[in-house]
């Protein structure tokens, strides 16, 4: 018998990845959870009867390959064609299926690569943004290029974009969260649209927070062949368990993605949850305003004690606490069971990332802000 | 406003792609399914209660990213540890995520390759066996060594091997379905030891239906660094709507995997599903005896009728009918609400595979099929 070296087994490309560092699914007793920007409502009653009703024999049956029932109901939303939708496990799925489709991986070889072909080798987004994007990337062999955010995580201007490096490379995919995560800031349509008509290459605008915005871009999606617009049920709908995401965009870009996706890529309780989701917007339309209440309050609140709180246009709020640093807030905080998010790279680390829980979760959280500055 | 080209915005590769066909889900009411392997019985009452019990609240939130309770259970079962085992969105995602993590993609360019760097490119199978193989080494780029199998669809011997062209051929990854599909033969774990010991490169075991046979070959994946095996909760217990599959094999190679899914990758209810079939391996026991017992009788019935039926280890069975051709029986049959499956590939257009269903399902393919014979 012999045995090979795992190292002599896997790609060169895949051993020296760095994995993606989600946040945290701590287990603690009475934890306040705001690290990871889940909705604190439970989804409607409706949707989960409807997720009960499903659960019988027919899980012994395969999904519906391409989620058509839902794809249905979405085109009837969004006023377009079923053509126009693909659905994923998770947006993040689709994501990942749109580096695959779009972008070509570099050769392993160190040759240089001449501008058209490292143009449709890599992949760009702003920095920072959902730190997925570059991992992603990786993942593929492609290359990456990340475009600084303005202060304050606003776009760059075109003028300002012009001066820069950068102004002007063409990418194979531009990924851009809108509203933008970590920062929270809402991007306004018409300079989402001044990027999409500068690019050449696809444009995929992640919409994962965009029902807590003043404004959404999903007619670029509809307007423009090489935009995608991506969408989630995750986050505002509460069905982050379940994995339901979708994109919008050409027919024939969706085609090309549903040609490399799995065959059966999403769970059919999920696809139940889904539909159930979308006869019953009345009731998230209710909660989504309740969250974006508790975001400003919350705001203001923080504000008073000294933190700079960035404009929000989503479901967590990006905030600079006084005084100690951010990290040593992290573990301030979670001594008091309350878990933020803390990203350590330069352009974040002054900041906490914080979830919008319920009304009484925030108040947990101010009064826990307002201990830790009395020491 | 300028509108771009799709076909300028899809990779080439992407774009030559012929997509997976997969078997119909027709909506035809009172037909009989007996087309896509599912099994014709639900879930045990146990696991559709502990799924019931979770459709509540948590739905908000993320599942385990990594499905660690399932795992757990399953290195117990496997007589493992929880680093050999990762959970996926069905085994066709962990299938994909091979081909990805030990394959390398062919250059673009259409240089001739040495022979070893051919190995790194290529994905090798036994044809025929399940047609989702060369389709994923055609989404990632990688060059395909199908093998053919004997007559009746057995395993080449060494010796035959040897003398055809591709003996000795080192692919980068060799996946096998055992026991096979869509003949439902068997095959010994020495001879399986056999193909692996000559292998330098991954050998991928996929065992989706060896609940139905007398053996597996598990312990290869825990003997051999470069072995994986592949299990899925679908097909056998019942749950192809929640997706969920899995792969053991070394840490390592786990891990190289584990780095290129998606974060999420497993929804939540699939993984309470799974967790609570492995608390009722009994009553799935005496599930799978039934049907084993079903597809005796039916194969005799069959070949009673003049059927050749090839001897099975699965929940289907591959006959070639009599008289007329294969695919006129097909016909036949779906006009009788019967649905089967017919390949048209030259090794299998003379055979119709048909799934196991209930008793009195197989008693109505009988009936039909000699009201068919006799005209």
């Amino acid at each position: 018998m012999f045995s090979q070296n795992p190292e002599d087994l896997i790609r060169p490309l895949v051993a020296r990845l760095n994995p993606y560092v989600y946040g945290e699914q701590p287990k603690i007793k009475g934890l306040i959870k705001l690290n990871t920007n889940e909705n604190p409502d439970p989804p409607s009653p409706v949707v989960l009867a409807a997720i009960k009703a499903a659960v019988d024999g027919r899980l012994r049956l395969y999904p519906n390959p391409t989620a058509e029932g839902l794809r249905e109901k979405l085109a009837k939303l969004h006023g377009c064609e079923v053509a126009n939708i693909i659905v994923g496990n998770g947006s993040d799925e689709l994501l990942a299926l749109a580096v695959r489709a779009f972008v070509e991986p570099r050769p392993n070889t160190g040759v240089w690569l001449r501008n058209a072909e490292l143009s449709r080798a890599t992949v760009q987004y702003f920095n920072p943004s959902y730190s997925l994007y570059p991992v992603l990337a990786d993942i593929h062999g492609a290359a990456k290029n990340p475009l600084e955010l303005n202060g304050d995580f606003a776009l760059p201007s075109a003028g300002e974009l012009k001066r820069g490096r950068v102004w002007d490379f063409q990418a194979a995919l531009t990924l851009i969260t809108t509203p933008n995560a970590p920062s929270g800031r809402g991007y306004p349509t018409e300079e989402l649209k001044a990027i999409c008509e500068r690019q050449r290459g696809v444009v995929l605008l992640d919409e994962a927070y965009v029902d807590f915005a003043g404004e959404n871009a999903m007619k670029l999606a509809l307007e423009f062949s090489h935009v995608l617009v991506a969408r989630t049920f995750s986050k505002a709908y509460s069905l982050c368990f379940q994995r339901v995401g979708y994109l919008v965009g050409n027919p024939q870009m969706i085609a090309a993605l549903n040609k490399i996706r799995d065959s059966y890529n999403v769970n059919g309780l999920g696809q139940v949850g889904a539909e159930a989701t979308l006869t019953d917007l009345k009731f998230y339309k209710e909660n989504f305003k309740k969250i974006v209440e508790t975001r400003d309050q919350v705001s203001r609140e923080l504000t008073g004690l000294g933190f700079y709180v960035l404009p929000s246009q989503t479901n967590f709020i990006l905030a600079r606490p006084p005084g100690i640093a951010a990290e040593l807030w992290l573990e301030k905080l979670r001594e008091k069971k309350i878990l933020v998010r803390w990203f350590k790279s330069p352009e974040l680390k002054d900041y906490l990332r914080i979830t919008i829980g319920t009304p009484e979760e925030m108040a947990s959280l101010v009064k826990a802000a307002r201990a830790i500055i009395k020491g």
